[in-house]
């Protein structure tokens, strides 16, 4: 049986995968160093958060979103959820016949090209870190990882609770105490195993937006890398040696978006992660 | 058709269902309250939370579950989840051949005997506040209530976050201040539409585990109120109205425990909720 013949897009069409918000954070990026490209972006909001359930259930739940943003044309896809890059992208890549990037990869290569240490301090969801998907990703590139969880970051975030590294707000300043616990817990554990930690992998696609209260409270002699940035980078990478179907022009809409739940929430919260009022946003039934 | 013969079963047969631990405060006061009852807990962790989902979907997954607890042999169902009760009750009881309580409909009977101004709070989940549920039942008793969200708490408590009121700990002392920080809120609400304040409903069976530290933030006046208590003295007195099949001896085990994921996360977590070991689990497919 052959693939039906599709007419080429004019624009790059990239999919971006995650199981709720936080991927919007990749695709600001992904907007911002690809500007040309059409994005169809799917947040999996009626079965978030991925983080407290089984491999097997998580690469069910990946695998069938990846066939949809395939259906909708995708010749790229982005998975923008650090929970599915851990536990299902060899279960997405084996089944989609288009390129797959996960989050956990391109963190851990741009850690290994910014750490003159070898060291690094992973901050990510307690899923994330009980999958040791960024240990073992940093153990291939010759560096040393320590995985904080740090499960209040998600939270706080969506709560709104950051006021971006200024002083005086209660909010913030009970925001900026919780990082300091875990920064600590992190220091401590570098102490007792004598590790020289020179950079912070941002391991989790909320995080971006804490940044920089995070940057007011590291020493500067740490290096920030948010997975946000550092995959829209590899995307652009990647796509630049490959044909592509864009005319240079700007598409538009730029952006459809796609949710399995709280069209609302999506709208409302969403925003703020992608740093543009979201409009519209499609409500897909996956008979969860 | 009629329904299959069945033998009576030794102990009066008691299920509970909860998208996750947090109903476990629940069970923990039905034992205390109701020793000589068997119990079934259903935590459907696979599609935990139902706070940010619809009400089609949060009513199709606790009718599913509400016949599996049926199917266990439970004479009788607790609701101890706030958002399937907001949102699920009549579903439940629609289809439901043995007798449904819900948590918020319990809170709101035992506000309405505590509170001598007539003003209540009532602290819950994002999801719980949007649904009204307790606003609405509190007016249908001539209370007035303010409902405030307070979307932290969970995770701080599921991170163990809690001192029980003890001064000294970095961690305990950061949920205090985000408690302070939403009475605070509570507090300006009430001024501005001069409420006069005198019970805490806790709308949510995670809080329970911070009873502790509220009773320690809040003046003395204040009666606070937990539903997993109201809820277990409202099961024993409707079934002391009713027949009873036990012996009087004490069942072995007298809890079974389901759950539809992370059946070690279940144990682990669980346990502090319950307030004694949970040792054995059983996983539950659902096909989410």
């Amino acid at each position: 049986m052959t693939a039906p013949t599709q007419s080429s897009p004019k624009f790059m069409r990239i999919g971006v995968f995650d199981s709720g918000f936080g991927g919007l954070t990749v695709l600001r990026s992904l907007l911002s160093q690809i500007p040309t490209a059409e994005y169809f972006y799917l947040g999996d909001t009626a079965r978030l958060p991925y983080g407290s359930k089984s491999r097997a259930t998580v690469a069910r739940y990946a695998v069938e979103s990846a066939r949809l943003l395939e259906s909708y044309g995708a010749q790229y896809l982005v998975i923008a959820c650090n929970t599915a890059s851990a536990l299902a992208l060899d279960a997405i890549r084996a089944v989609a016949k288009v390129p797959v990037l996960g989050v956990i990869e391109t963190g851990a290569d741009s850690a290994s090209v910014s750490s003159a240490t070898r060291d690094v301090l992973v901050l990510a969801t307690d899923a994330t870190v009980q999958s040791h998907a960024y240990a073992q990703a940093c153990t291939d590139r010759g560096l040393r990882a320590i995985e904080v969880p740090c499960p209040l970051l998600v939270p706080l975030i969506e709560e709104g609770w950051t006021d971006n590294g200024a002083t005086g707000s209660t909010t913030g300043d009970i925001t900026r105490q919780v990082l300091r616990v875990y920064l600590d817990q992190a220091m401590a554990e570098a102490k007792a195993r004598a590790y020289n930690l020179d950079t912070i992998l941002l391991g989790c696609t909320h995080y971006p937006l804490l940044r920089p209260t995070l940057e007011a409270t590291v020493s500067g002699k740490m290096t920030i890398l948010d997975s946000a940035e550092t995959t829209a980078r590899r995307v652009r990478q990647q796509l630049q040696t490959k044909d592509r179907n864009d005319s240079g022009g700007i598409p538009d809409p730029r952006c459809h978006f796609f949710a399995t739940d709280s069209v609302e929430k999506f709208r409302t919260l969403g925003s703020r992660f992608l740093g543009q009022p979201i409009d519209k946003v499609e409500l897909v039934d996956r008979g969860g």
